[in-house]
């Protein structure tokens, strides 16, 4: 992180904005004519001093933050007397207030300033994010509400933190999504020192919270094992800090209890969701954008057929499978269990199968439909490269981890076989997936207009063209790929004109490549609303913790699965992206 | 790692070479000179292209090693029974197979090539890390002779392997010593695809063994509580795989043991030096270096004593103590253990104490000595920030924890008072220091004509900075300063002559870095000879091991104090740099 942050700080942003309302600039510009080359110098050398110092203070407030934090996490969960859930939440509090406070400030602060947000980058914070933001944050919200409910059942006998925890993670959430909604695209020009601590203040408070919730949830998980699922008293003695003696004095207790430890995975997917805001917005403070040419890129399926009728098969068949699955195992019955997790292997080997066939069908169109990358610079795309890698890792994990388990017990019987072999094409299936959306995202989008005015300029080049499209096409579409000459003129004149009738026929690799998008998008909607509506097959099939001890288990599984659920939405988002350029 | 990768990619390295050996571009030029502007954008391209896919390839490689590794290492610390030892070293006697085939090929064929190496990076595999790798390959190679001698007595009655392993990891250090010694200022042009992926496998290879050095380590030291070290039969049994009922047919076995165990650090180290090495080596793939004006920056310590004369007297105690330390410990005996505890804890106080006030001055002495920062991409700066912040994470992570166990049990009596202490002092001393060496990387180097040139160009420049010194300066100083003036036009006559007198009269600001980067120097060795020697007081001061379970104290420790130690010698090296360029 770190030393990316070091490259963005030395590749030289533009010294000077053009437009900054700073009449001191102005006028020193005005007077000093003269000494004009002196002045934006040397501006721009402190300017580039300053940003370097404030990303390195700011990085070092995460770090600090940070390993505090997981100095306590480790302290409460392998010390039960000297330092409980309370001290951590107290340390969470401090950092919520510091956060909702900084929040606050900024919103008013850049509402009372008339230019404080001048540039806008139209990468960051896209619908899909945003809206998985508010949507996780009112289930959060729900949450806390069932969680202060709760609480105050136990107010005469536990300490009022545990209520205050709640309370105060509401108004997080509260200001946070709202903060994050409005805010999440700008490129910070004012302030910036503060704003960069700030977002990694929020950075870091997320990340803490995250670690919190999903040690909670891995403490939950180990000390009832999911085979009696009934006895949901015992548990919340731990991870709650230990009020053995103390009893709930209203009776709605077990049910809350219940119900909120259901909503904890959509806390963690918030945290996550915001962390990834909160750094976008820290990598683009004091950026300046250039305005992209914006092509206004439209969604029509009725090009496509094939990918999204096979895709919605998929993924009814999917949903099928998985209401199955849930309903059959929360009745625990031990051999129907067995059953419906080989249904739940059977479906997703088919589904990994087949999406890694068609993704290799797609690098193979790639190689086919030579066309130019993307080049200039564009933080966003980096970082939702990072991502994509990054967040892939969670679900390589887990099937690294159960190839290992299950290839050394010997892989006996059906179940273990089916589970081999959804684990080993899962991972070459995130190989191929994490290729083709790269692949895709560098690849410049398909414009005819840009074509042909590109062609325009330089008549060698549509030469070449032809001729290699005379030998790569079939006969039938020679004459689309050879009109754009004719049509140069005519469209020069009408630039803003209706669309000509070949536009609307698509190549059969634009097609091809959009009915694998379509597809691969589908099957990644299934294959993220089954872990995000909880299948945990990780943890009904039990080879895994038998093999790895329970706790290593839970640990690897509730810290890769939001991770994996993460990739899913990311490739969905990106595959669109795909879909749309391609 | 990842989304670093990709900005390197986007932020575009220059297209074609311009003397890149390759006859068909030139042909190609010659021939299609009316052309070239299609055919050299083209070719960027493509190169673009094919980079795109090879760091994308070799990073799901490495992904892909380095989980099965977590995995497989997982499964050997947690099952006895099913994954032992011996598959681990299977699994790593393939990557050093694979490994050191790889390099061998690319030694030959670079040697064999003429012009396969046309660029250097200057900064890449400075002297001290290619000093430290032949030092610590030095210590790995011993190492696995006592470990082959030692197998040896087992060979009747356990697995072949456990030979295999060590005399092919002893192949693989001589080797990659070999190879990094020779390549690792390469710059590659051919054989890009080939080399990144070779370079990542080389990457993967090393954290693997550093991965299972460290947990092989945690578990020797998990099941030997660190009070009784004479048995030292009794660790063997888990540490290597579970021969109980086998025993050693020569008599040096028990020797054998415990002096490889003692070697253990300094593989460790090795491997993380080779990783780093191997990685700047991966960034460095395709780019085309600009021949940078290399000021040749002259070590002169006549200039400063206060600084090295307090430094060395800070290390002759420091070893002084540390010997004390040692010898004490190693009796066993309990109350003097305290003794020399508190008396390493108070050098160690006094050490850290006097560093952060140093380099709190120095901070200081930057914001009066206002100098431009070094503009221009430079990747080995950007990674040496990135590891010198990833580094100090080591030593955070300890300090924290020592911090909250301390503060927890509630800090009664002067040794943990003490412990306390050290760990916020060293906190405090760890950000200050990151930031006093970042700051001094970034400024411009002083140069007398360097600066005389800039003057000279800009009368405006001269009159303010002269105003600013009359106003700044105290009056003795400003002739110094008034002189670059009136020797300009002396020093473009003879520009490589004589150094003009008033050269060698550093200003004060100048002299007062001086003295203070050489203070951090000598004490940043003393508090990296101490821990790379043997100086555990995590262990011998049992308030971490209470308080945290031991498994998982010793994890902590074993993982961050490697880290702690690179932190310490890359500062050494990085202050000698400050203090060249201050």
């Amino acid at each position: 992180m770190t030393s990316e942050a070091e490259m963005e700080v030395e590749e030289g942003y533009i010294s000077p904005p053009p437009t900054l309302p700073s009449t001191r600039c102005s006028v020193q510009a005005g007077s000093m004519r003269r000494g004009s080359d002196v002045l934006s110098t040397s501006r721009g050398t402190v300017r580039e001093r300053g940003r370097n110092r404030s990303w390195l203070l700011s990085s070092i407030i995460t770090v600090n933050v940070l390993i505090l934090g997981i100095a306590l996490v480790s302290g409460s969960v392998f010390n039960n007397v000297k330092i409980n859930t309370i001290n951590l939440q107290i340390f969470l509090i401090v950092l919520l207030i510091l956060t909702t406070a900084w929040m606050l400030y900024y919103t008013i602060y850049t509402s009372r300033e008339d230019h404080a947000v001048l540039y806008k980058d139209s990468h960051a914070g896209p619908v899909w994010l945003r809206g998985g933001l508010v949507l996780f944050g009112l289930c959060s919200l729900i949450m806390d509400v069932f969680k202060i409910a709760n609480y105050v059942g136990y107010l005469h006998c536990d300490s009022a933190v545990k209520i205050v925890f709640p309370v105060l993670q509401a108004v997080f959430i509260l200001v946070q999504t709202y903060f994050l909604w409005l805010h999440a695209k700008d490129c910070v020009q004012l302030q910036r020192n503060i704003t960069r601590c700030g977002l990694m203040l929020t950075l870091s408070t997320n990340l803490m919270l995250w670690m919190a919730a999903v040690t909670e949830e891995s403490l939950h998980q180990t000390v009832v094992p999911p085979e009696d699922g009934n006895s949901t008293h015992s548990y919340d003695i731990r991870a709650s800090g230990g009020y053995s003696s103390c009893n709930c004095s209203h009776s709605a207790c077990a049910v809350l209890e219940k119900a909120y430890y259901y909503l904890y995975p959509f806390n963690i997917e918030y945290s996550l969701f915001a962390s990834a805001m909160a750094y976008v917005m820290w990598k683009n403070v004091g950026r300046l954008v250039d305005e992209h040419n914006h092509h206004s890129l439209h969604f029509r399926l009725k090009d496509v057929l094939v990918g999204p009728a096979v895709g919605l098969v998929m993924l009814v068949a999917g949903l099928g499978t998985f209401v199955i699955y849930e309903v059959d195992v929360e009745k625990g019955d031990l051999g129907k269990r067995d059953t419906v997790l080989m249904i739940h292997y059977v479906m997703n080997t088919v589904a990994v199968t087949l999406m890694s066939v068609s993704t290799v069908a797609g690098c193979a169109i790639y190689r086919l439909d030579q066309r130019d990358h993307v080049s200039g610079k564009n933080p966003t795309r980096s970082l939702d490269v990072g991502l994509l890698i990054g967040a892939s890792i969670g679900q390589f994990t887990i099937c690294y981890f159960t190839i290992v388990a299950v290839v050394a017990t010997g892989a006996e019987g059906h179940l273990n076989a089916l589970n081999l072999a959804v684990s080993l094409l899962t991972v070459i299936q995130l190989c191929l997936q994490n290729i083709f959306i790269i692949e895709g995202l560098h690849r410049e989008p398909f414009h005819e207009d840009m074509h042909q005015a590109s062609v325009f300029t330089n008549p060698y080049v549509l030469q070449a063209q032809a001729h290699r499209d005379i030998h790569n096409l079939p006969g039938t579409f020679m004459e689309t790929k050879m009109s754009p000459a004719l049509t140069v003129h005519s469209m020069h004149v009408a630039p803003s004109g209706s669309p000509l009738p070949q536009r609307h026929r698509l190549t059969w690799k634009r097609r091809a490549l959009k009915e694998i998008c379509a597809f691969l998008l589908l099957c990644n909607i299934l294959l993220w609303i089954m872990p995000a509506f909880g299948a945990r097959p990780q943890f009904d099939n039990t080879i895994g913790a038998e093999f790895y001890e329970f706790t290593m288990w839970a640990a690897v599984v509730n810290i890769g699965l939001p991770f994996g659920i993460f990739y899913r939405m990311h490739s969905v988002a990106s595959l669109f992206e795909v879909f749309l350029t391609s």
